[in-house]
């Protein structure tokens, strides 16, 4: 790959309740992430699943699973935020390394 | 990103028809892994996709995606015991790099 | 992991509009491309979402995600074919690392 022309970022994918999907936008936004994709409709399973006295994932509950990448700096904020939700809210999020196109990224996202 | 608060795991993502589903959650649970996702209804296209005389997917299949995140013991497992399926079940796997959090993982998966 | 029988390639993550899709496929195809998934009904919202006048993503406009992984030398010239479309169409392109059995690619992609 050229890497003159990638720039390497932080994707960024949370997987929650519908009911909860709107908190997470709203902390996504306050942490400055300028957009991001939702895959709804998935199905979480988990036979460990107990977490503060109720199934985490009921089995084949439906989910939303949100993707956003973003510069490594907001990831903390972004993780801080999610921390805090999730002693509530059940959830889970991965994060791993992503490369957008540096023009791509730059126009699109305003940046 | 903080260093400390996260774990490296990794996410495997495998792709098989809907009805070779419930053959990987059983291959999943046997290898440990405490929890996955399920995006159902993906497509899938290929245009070499001829394995042992059948089309490999036909051209938009509907197919499942099942998303884990395992500590990097498992993923061997998991690998071995896929390729005993994928001899006879069409289906592919990709796996990567992804960091939880590590107060997260511990409490969520019960590890 | 085991590191003989891993090969490591390029996840290429795309998201365009429905009517989009067709092109991206023509262009992974003349990419040499053997295969890729489609998550259909995905949604994009982004609050800096302008380009070129219009909005980027409406908020919550349905959008498919493509997502084949390839060999690296594939990489450069799918984002080149993307530069272009992605002068007149919106999306979004993340590529990343991912392994996969070399038994596997090799038989299932035939390469």
């Amino acid at each position: 790959m050229s890497e003159t022309s990638l720039v390497l970022m932080k994707k960024v994918e949370i997987i929650v309740k519908g009911e909860d999907l709107h908190n997470i936008e709203q902390l996504l936004v306050k942490a400055n992430v300028s957009g991001f994709t939702i895959v709804p409709n998935v199905s979480g399973r988990g036979h460990h699943g107990i977490h503060e006295g109720h199934l985490l994932f009921n089995d084949m509950h439906t989910l939303d699973m949100l993707i956003t990448v973003v510069p490594e700096p907001l990831v903390d904020p972004i993780l801080a935020g999610l921390g805090v939700l999730f002693e509530r809210h059940p959830g889970v999020v991965f994060v791993s390394d992503a490369w957008v196109t540096r023009k791509h990224y730059f126009e699109t996202f305003g940046e």
